[in-house]
């Protein structure tokens, strides 16, 4: 089955953080495809995937970049899909860079921003998207936010049996 | 024919800036509903319009809010739709306060944040996340681009023509 | 004796810093209720509890939250207690993103905001307000300023004595 | 009857802004008093005030200042109510400074602070405070709430009938 | 005579600020082109405009963009001369977000920022850059150098004469 | 009688507001002189100026600077005298800049920094400086904090009698 | 021999910073008296001390705070002494709290601010405004300047004899 | 051979961050001087450098300095050649204080900024500049951009065969 999701970085320093919407993924059974492609330094093979994007099947591009990150933003310009940017932490500025060259998009191209680091919610939030088209990847996503809630409730009844000293030790 | 792209905001200050999702989507053919609901303020009637967005037909959910903006976040919690937030600007922090309350969602739950007043672009992601289920609004949103394209295109030839000083009188 | 101020947060990795809220009730002899409960992951959970609180016999509640800090305002918009926000420190923005989200709450839903991690102080602030109806707590309120003043009184007579350098190796 | 909520600001400059805070306190019923004195012009006025004022029946303390404003945190420090902080606007940071100056307070004297300018909020949280000894308070701040949930209601069913073109017009 | 500059900006929207780079190379008598193009909207046209510009003569490239400003990054990755950029002015984030979207280039790929809304002195920038390969311009630059320090020993003069009452009383 | 202070700004645009520190040094009773003296287009009237300015009878020198504000950093570098500087705003990043570029300053060479455009603040401390060595001066500068703190009471007792709503008619 | 500078400071958290102002006014040979007094803590004990340091024959006092830093501007305001802030950095916003909180002091009660933990600097600059009375430690200070100027150009012999790469590995 | 490019520091602190200029200036075969030259504490030897550079056949300065970083701005008034500026990071401000202290600049003298700790792309810079007289150097960037390209493909064909697991272990 082909790639639903592609997820791309423009350098491997980026893999560690990126890897997280993959995990998330493959959690919730979306096929996807994961890539090193620079704006700046091959922006050739950028303009290659952006273009061929929508025919190859995707449903969404997810764009992990630092700095001044044009990656999310120059990928958007070339494709009709949805791109999802994440703005990588850094230590100076501590991501705001990242975050602001990928939101601050002007009108006419848009970037679906998330958190600084926030790799996960975009692989979430780029199996919603292909969920449009899929209801049984929708009822994953309804499994996935209960088990979620069921997780914080678990953990509340446990800090309400050990109390919160106990509970620190524990963790 | 029923609504794909739910528009939400906070309060009716927000209205004039919201309207340019509203706008864009009737630009590009897409059926839409625009309504005012606040996080704080109405949480149950929020509640009900989240719940029920995806049997009502929606795609997308584009929400509009300023200041401690929760209405994104907290629509996204209560829905398996892709959930689109428009951090509104304010004179104290220019919007800054909006954009980070609405951009630095906790794991598990992904708003995708565009720029600070940028309701046209939250549009236009709408309906991109549409177009995957809508060839035709696929088309149109290609048509878009090129127009936009072509805009910069005839401003660029316009200069060339006219100079920079001529041009700035006309404008 | 019941609880008369309830401590929530959005997730158990802000238990070491919310911890000292009540540490400070426990030494302040205040009754208190310490709960896991999230606005984006269990908002059912905090409807009930936010609804409830007042007939419980609350005088306050303190909400520990970080990133687009959502808890503290959803939580004030749903009782008539007064309710404290403690923005959570993070590596991006350093807290600056939870301090927005807790503190620029729109007009009519206040939110007592403390410093970013301040959860020792939220503590104090809920002491503060129930002493209002418990004058002993107020005595003891004063009590421990006084404690306090004396303990600043006492290492400057140390320094006094030993000079900063013997201070600072002893430190 | 005497005051329950004092008020009291760094310069006539905020007045504009507080006068917000005793709008909705006479709102909400609730006898306030409002003053002029300064951390830094007159500390012995703000003394005297802060000293004396649990025993001349005041519940909690609203104070607004702008720049390195200190007028809450020194107010905080001497005295046994919840001391409100509103921090005031400035073209300068927008309030940046002021938000900071009020919020970050040292441990064992917390500042309930409230958004940049929120002076209007700092009165309803007060009476939230006057509210945890007066039922009749509570009850009319429940009400004020229902009321805001359905002036929000109206503006969305407005909307609904007019369509946001004229309902633009008509603002 | 070829142009010696290249200027561009991505929306005519900049080029009030931007006129400013022409003027000063008109006074220094550095031949330049003006152009809009746009990373976002129209990438062909930049990529031709870019990977040409070294065969056409031209000695560096100045970029004006607001936002997310791709423009100067994305053309420094597509050509060996030295690009320099120029960060709009914006509302919302005072020009910050142009500027760190400019600035904080990757690693091998360096953009010359100036600063936030700094034409003028990206033009002047440029010409010290044609400057090396032309003597003439070289003096022209030291004289205009020498023509700003006369003008504020003039000014210096002015103000001791009139004194600074009478001195603001003719601006 | 010789000046005791010097007071020094970039630019004649900064002139209205270090207006202010004369203003108030006039008013305090101290000489000082005024003068346009840039950093970067007038860096060796700097030097003469910081390096004749302890013997010329100078106390301290105002340097009043915006953007990437050199001019006090560079002044303190060449002269034993304190110097005071002034962080002028601006719209892009609200004086931000200024601030950091004077208050930053490196190990071995201090700046005394005040308020953004706080010129007025700067004649004061210029004269707390001067009346080191000249009790009638601090006696001055002890009535002009006393005439501060009465026209603080004044107000206060205006807003007493006249209540908030008569008080901002007024104003 | 009298102390000529007071370093006080709110808390002996602060002490390892501040102690730099105590060693750079031993190697000036400036007396001086160093103290832990807060603001907020112990504000009589600060009254007493503001209001006694010029006849106790104080030149300038240095006061270093972090956070809603008033203790500089509270000092400020009871003494006719030049005063001296000192941010100090903490975690969350890097000690632009401090900054602010110490810096943005309202018109009337100047308060020198250094850079943040810059006591080193603050020290020096009470030197300076020392030295104004006192002929041999100007000398002291000129002196000390010019030590500052041979250890750079000491070290940049050094890095002309050795390579950039071998004086890395001697640092 | 002469150098044609000249680095120059604050301190010694800053070598290594600025050592990356040298070595990628080595890599192009770009000749370079390295020196130590404060324009606060040694700035006769500032003026020295900067008023000869041009004769003694330098083509661009490149200068590296934190916090209030004016190394940059003051030798670009003394010369006609490009200055680049590298801003210094430091833990207060995440080096905000130096990027704004570099990029600021006032009209007439423009500094061509790069990234916090960005004295890699400061070399390249500066090559760049030098290649404008030097069409083998220019030809030895283009190679430097094509082998960037290729190492970001032949990671990317790692990634492709390894999978992110395997290749995140492998770093």
């Amino acid at each position: 089955m082909s790639a639903k999701v592609g997820i791309i970085m423009g350098s491997d320093s980026d893999l560690a953080v990126m890897a997280k919407a993959a995990q998330v993924l493959e959690e919730l059974e979306v096929e996807y495809e994961i890539s090193i492609i620079s704006a700046h330094r091959t922006p050739e093979k950028l303009e290659q995937y952006a273009k061929s994007a929508e025919e190859r099947g995707l449903e969404a591009i997810i764009c992990g970049a630092g700095g001044a990150a044009a990656l999310a933003g120059v990928t958007a310009a070339m494709t009709v899909l949805p791109v999802i940017g994440v703005p990588m932490y850094s230590k100076a500025n501590g991501g705001m860079d990242a975050l602001l060259s990928t939101v601050q998009m002007p009108s006419g191209i848009p970037v679906a921003t998330v958190a600084i680091d926030g790799a996960k919610n975009a692989g979430i939030l780029a199996a919603k998207i292909a969920a449009r088209t899929d209801s049984a990847l929708a009822q994953r996503l309804k499994d996935y936010s209960k088990n979620m809630a069921e997780g914080v409730t678990a953990k509340n009844e446990k800090l309400g049996k050990l109390g919160y000293k106990a509970y620190l030790e524990q963790m």
